[in-house]
């Protein structure tokens, strides 16, 4: 038997997703898991050929991959680092700090073979059946070499993260898991604490609802688990971040029981502005800058092919539909489409559309 | 001059939606606005009769929509009712107790022709150009009558609703403004404080965010003087409903802080746990119920025609696409399309596609 490539360890959305890439990249991949129903979809799906996790290490791989649950992430290494001398191991983990320290207290020179990685593709689901081999393009990938991990070794986990078409991104584990803190463990906890106030609601309560709840609170349906141990495994850098949210808003409640309404209302108008020039510090989709991209807004009735003739319609216009929002409710009669555009297209799009018969209506411009 | 049915005070992206959706219904419509532009831009886009702010009272409408600031809500309903005495007057203003308190402290016979509204289908942008007859299509639309407002009061402002095709629902206006610091005036508060912490970080450590950040963030590009108006006419409500998210998330960084690795796991779980049973509580677009739908994943070429292409098959199998989310960046070469549907027609989708030559991943299944 050859000797792979590549062994992913660990056949959840990330393991699979990253193991669907690099076979794609004409790598060799085996991969395993505790759970061989999770193997055997993984593998079905061609995420590599299915090895027993005993076996994992037995392959020979030159290159490791840990995508299993964060609490597992430091000892699974240290198993692979032990179990194979040549073996160079990196992980999937939302924490880097952690799993480091563990990987170090067992042996210093298990720190040339090992190197910390995070591709930041999370989703609200997991799973195999979810993963696919474009889930890291264009994304970022955060590697956080240790100081005494080998040139070749940071070589072995950039060229990774290259056939799986991300964009690598080398920064120290303190510096990653305090940056991750704040741009994803805790906005995590603050989509769940304001979701966890809708709890103790009546759903008559909640149908006055608007779709900005729904965004707000989407990371609410993430998986408890998973984000239990990253917590623990983040719990001072995360606490801090919670703080910088928390507190604030703490002192906006006070100031706005105490306050008259002028002051009420200059101080929210801050917040608000400190919130629009953060978020305007946010990349595009996949980690480019946004780009304003112009809305047509269309009366799309509820039927197959109604979407189909619709961007049949715009493209005949040869009009690039950059983004969409369908907005409908299953079984009501008529749903409506925002295309987005480029804003030089939108008027071509508007009277074309217009003049097969589709309702539309222009929108503001807005940035993607 | 007949007697129009309608007056709509601010010709903005509400009050423009509202004669949109009127007219459309077949009532007569006159709009106006302290701005002579944006009553043009309304009247063009075909919202009703453009009549100058002052002349307002004196079009002799049956039914006047107060649209305008916040802050200005309660004096022009006061102008309006004081101008026309047989003129019955809504408005549709985020909070409802504040301006009843200006409208009965003017007068109390005031009350019989006075009634609030607030129709739910705000947009983080805003101006006549957003406007769309169809923004209030099955959303809620809160109507808050006073003790003394009268049956046929209450019955126009009904009627108002149901020409916009919205669904009716009577509340108390402390009862409104209390649910809505909840569900809107708070989740602005949090999306607007999570994304202020982003303002003094550096383009270069934003770029490790992922889309949930971009999602949770969304509201904070909202108009900072609607929201300070807002926030201090509902003051004592936002400050509570903001202490209901602030006061658990501080709670939960001292537990990180001084909690084992064990126990703050248990904290951040148990949090995500009460956070998506308060999301299960949503209801769906629209208003709705949340469904089941399942998901299905396709690479998409960035070429004109290639979404067409994608839906003209689909439909060719028969299949309703009943949400989409496309994920790609201008100029890349390829994006990826989620098509959401009906749990029975994923793999019929799936193999007509696959038949098609499409790349497709079948993602689990999630509530709409």
């Amino acid at each position: 038997m050859s000797r792979p490539d590549l062994l992913v360890v660990g056949a959840g959305l990330i393991g699979t997703s990253v193991g669907l890439a690099a076979t794609a990249a004409g790598w060799d991949v085996v991969i395993s898991d505790v759970d061989p129903d999770r193997v055997s979809v993984a593998a079905a799906m061609g995420a590599g050929r299915p090895v027993t996790a005993a076996a994992g290490t037995g392959s020979g791989a030159a290159l490791a991959l840990v995508a299993v649950p964060p609490a597992l992430v430091g000892q699974t290494c240290v198993q692979l680092l032990t179990g194979q001398p040549d073996l160079i191991v990196t992980h999937a983990c939302s924490v880097q700090a952690a799993p480091a320290a563990e990987v170090e207290a067992q042996l210093t020179s298990f720190v040339q073979r090992f190197v910390g990685g995070h591709p930041i593709a999370g989703r609200e689901v997991s799973g195999p059946a979810a993963a696919s081999a474009d889930l890291f393009v264009d994304r970022p990938w955060a590697i956080c070499p240790l100081e005494g991990s080998s040139p070749e070794a940071v070589e072995a986990v950039t060229a990774l993260a290259g056939a799986c078409r991300a964009d690598p991104v080398v920064l120290r584990p303190r510096e990653h898991d305090e940056l991750l803190a704040r741009l994803s463990h805790a906005p995590q906890i603050v989509a769940s604490a304001l979701a966890a106030t809708l709890a103790a609601m009546t759903q008559d309560e909640t149908r006055l609802a608007g779709t900005g709840l729904r965004d707000t609170t989407r990371l609410a349906d993430s998986d408890p688990t998973m984000w239990g141990q990253i917590a623990a495994a983040n719990a001072r850098e995360l606490a801090a971040a919670v703080r910088a949210v928390a507190e604030p808003m703490l002192a906006l409640a006070d100031r706005l029981d105490s306050a008259d309404g002028p002051a009420a209302d200059a101080e929210v108008r801050a917040l608000l502005v400190r919130g629009r020039a953060g978020r305007a510090m946010l990349p595009g989709k996949h980690g480019r800058r946004a780009v304003p991209l112009a809305v047509v807004r269309c009366v799309v009735p509820d039927e197959p092919g109604a979407l189909a003739r619709l961007f049949a319609d715009a493209a005949a216009d040869e009009v690039n539909i950059e983004d969409i929002r369908v907005d409908h409710s299953p079984g009501q009669p008529v749903g409506f489409a925002e295309l987005f555009v480029a804003p030089h297209d939108r008027g071509r799009l508007v009277a074309g559309l217009r003049a097969r018969d589709w309702t539309v209506t222009e929108g503001a411009e807005e940035a993607l």
